[in-house]
């Protein structure tokens, strides 16, 4: 590198950072409609979905398959899942061993990433194949994260039970209680939410992963690797710790003005594609008030509408509302369930739109193969070691 | 879905399948010189770097740091690696208790992911940690592959040796026998070469699921997921065992025509970028005449050769030429090594890479978020279940 050259710019050199704006492939599974804070899952609005009282299973089953089912089709599909919901022992064991050493999340990737060791079938990659292991996973994610919550507090692991729902089920392996119907109901409202999203950055990345023909659980473990980031599912986390931190509504202009003299960036808010209000977090609102009331930390819901509102005086015409992950920090907290486990529980239902996207993406499938633009020298020197300087 | 609808296309529709063409960002890590069949790591060519006699260790410290050592830098390089190679008792625990069940790709996913569990400072996302944990993994992937190799033959594992350089201490480990010194040069030679091939499929899962802000390992298991496809790193087992199919050397040319004739693709062929001779396939050829020489699989390699001259008489109009997963695996196959063990010796060096484009990338970091084109319907009626028919 004697000389200074010129930058190298190899191919074209216009392109937006993060790939906005690329495209990866057509798809029929969820639309986001950015511009008129819609949420479309096959179709349906997520407002219909969480109204119609099919479940997350319904949800599930709409975005794996296409359509709606008939009762029989899910009693079918929920008795299926339901079976599907044990654990190997040596996943059970992992978890025990690892829960209280790191994330949540990580113990999760590591887990999915042994279940594939112990399937025999992992190596098959076919549509089928495929769809029966998103079957499988769909299944045991409640239980796996369900394992991990009590693991990591020394508690003892608590067996599925085959004659609930997924909802009821999961709420109930994490805390040892049969949970009242309306925290059922909710859960079951916030996996449907949460089950898809268009091509957000951990769907993108199980589908890069699987487009080498790889094996579906190499995919997935990517997707929860990627999930676990607080630039993705890891920011509702972050948002309840902002709320935890202002402590008291009256503090929170005071907060907010020392946030914005200091640029940090308030955590819940804004999104690449919606510029309007985030229909998730429309939809969490009311639930995260009524929530906060039964558990006594309204004050928390106080400073999240307080922070609201200044952040949407201020930057609201600019697009930016509160997202989904605003909102659902509060009711997972007043449901009792650990901060750090929020985004494991973000993963549970987003596991169905892995799934799905991977099983559309796999018939016409090609590698995913972008390039960079090389900025480097082309000619350098090599000189033999001794002579380095 | 009452009436057909016409597709719904959001947005621009003018894509290519796999992101082909779409830009990722700018780096100075690579150069895959398509056209003149080069590949240059950050200015030096290959060849260069495999004759220059500084080892996979000088390679691996040039794209981590961008510029060549010293021998001093080298030395100190080459000590830290060696310090660094050993692995914790819980990875070597689970290495035994699943290499037998399952591919070995997937063995070292799982005990990747589980070093991150077990390390206190995974969640530190810095480049400074990133670094350290790069240079961490670059060391210790010799001594898991190793394990894995003989924790499935249900051999005793071996410990490393930090007097021993990496290439020799993994050959060592993998064996348990003291490689000559031809071997070690070749295995060496072998590293350097799969260290890093521009924005390839692994390393941009890598950096996709890196771009959430997510831990290092997470992005790193990803890598290893996604170099598992048989459309990736999994083409070197695939192009050997068609060798052995063919098995005689005079039945290629039958094999080639009955191939042809069933539109069976023949792997070991092709790039997306190269248009001329694969640089990496060109430095392995004579290597793998030489080591099928020695180890008296002569037939494999004129196998090869003959292979090459009726595919490149076919296609090579069509830039159609050998890759580098074309020899490789006869000059592994020479060696002794499993077939399956493959995939995970083309991970060994290729940390490097992805750690270099990762690093490269975390600075400027924008979370990789692109789009899809919705094609479904918009506005489908819900129907209450009872009256889905």
């Amino acid at each position: 590198m004697a000389e200074e050259k010129p930058r190298q710019f190899v191919g074209s050199v216009e392109f937006k950072k993060g790939l906005e704006g690329a495209i990866t492939n057509e798809s029929a599974i969820s639309y986001v409609d950015g511009a008129n804070g819609k949420l479309i899952y096959r179709g349906y609005s997520i407002d219909d979905l969480c109204a119609g009282g099919g479940g997350y299973e319904e949800t599930a089953y709409l975005l794996l398959n296409g359509n709606l089912p008939t009762q029989a089709e899910l009693d079918l599909f929920n008795a299926d899942l339901a079976l599907r919901r044990s654990i190997p022992q040596e996943a059970k064991d992992l978890i025990v061993q690892i829960a209280n050493k790191c994330h949540p999340m990580s113990t999760l990737r590591t887990a999915v990433s042994l279940l594939g060791c112990l399937n025999p079938r992992e190596f098959e990659v076919t549509v089928e194949n495929d769809y029966d292991i998103a079957l499988t996973l769909t299944a045991q994610f409640p239980t796996l994260v369900a394992a991990i919550q009590r693991a990591r507090r020394g508690e003892f692991l608590i067996e599925p039970d085959v004659t609930k729902g997924l909802s009821e089920d999961f709420l109930r392996m994490m805390t040892g209680e049969t949970p009242d119907a309306r925290t059922v109901e909710v859960m079951d409202m916030a996996l449907i939410i949460h089950a898809e999203h268009g091509m957000n950055a951990s769907t993108f990345s199980s589908m890069v992963t699987n487009s080498s023909l790889t094996d579906f659980y190499s995919s997935i473990v990517a997707g929860i690797g990627s999930l676990k980031g607080p630039l993705h599912g890891g920011a509702n986390e972050a948002t309840l710790r902002t709320f935890q931190e202002i402590g008291d509504p009256a503090t929170t202009e005071d907060w907010f003005a020392a946030a914005k003299e200091k640029k940090v960036k308030v955590m819940g808010f804004g999104h690449r594609v919606y510029k309007a209000y985030d229909p998730r977090a429309r939809l969490f609102d009311p639930i995260a008030r009524e929530f906060a009331e039964r558990a006594g930390t309204s004050h928390l819901y106080e400073i999240a509408k307080k922070l609201e509102a200044l952040v949407v005086a201020d930057l609201g015409g600019k697009g930016i509302f509160p997202n989904v992950d605003f909102f659902s920090g509060i009711i997972y907290d007043a449901m009792g369930i650990d901060t750090d486990m929020f985004t494991p529980i973000f993963a549970v239902p987003r596991i169905a739109g892995w799934s799905a996207r991977i099983l559309e993406y796999l018939p016409e499938n090609r590698l995913f193969r972008p390039r960079a633009v090389y900025i480097g020298d082309l000619e350098s020197q090599y000189t033999p070691i001794a002579e380095r300087g």
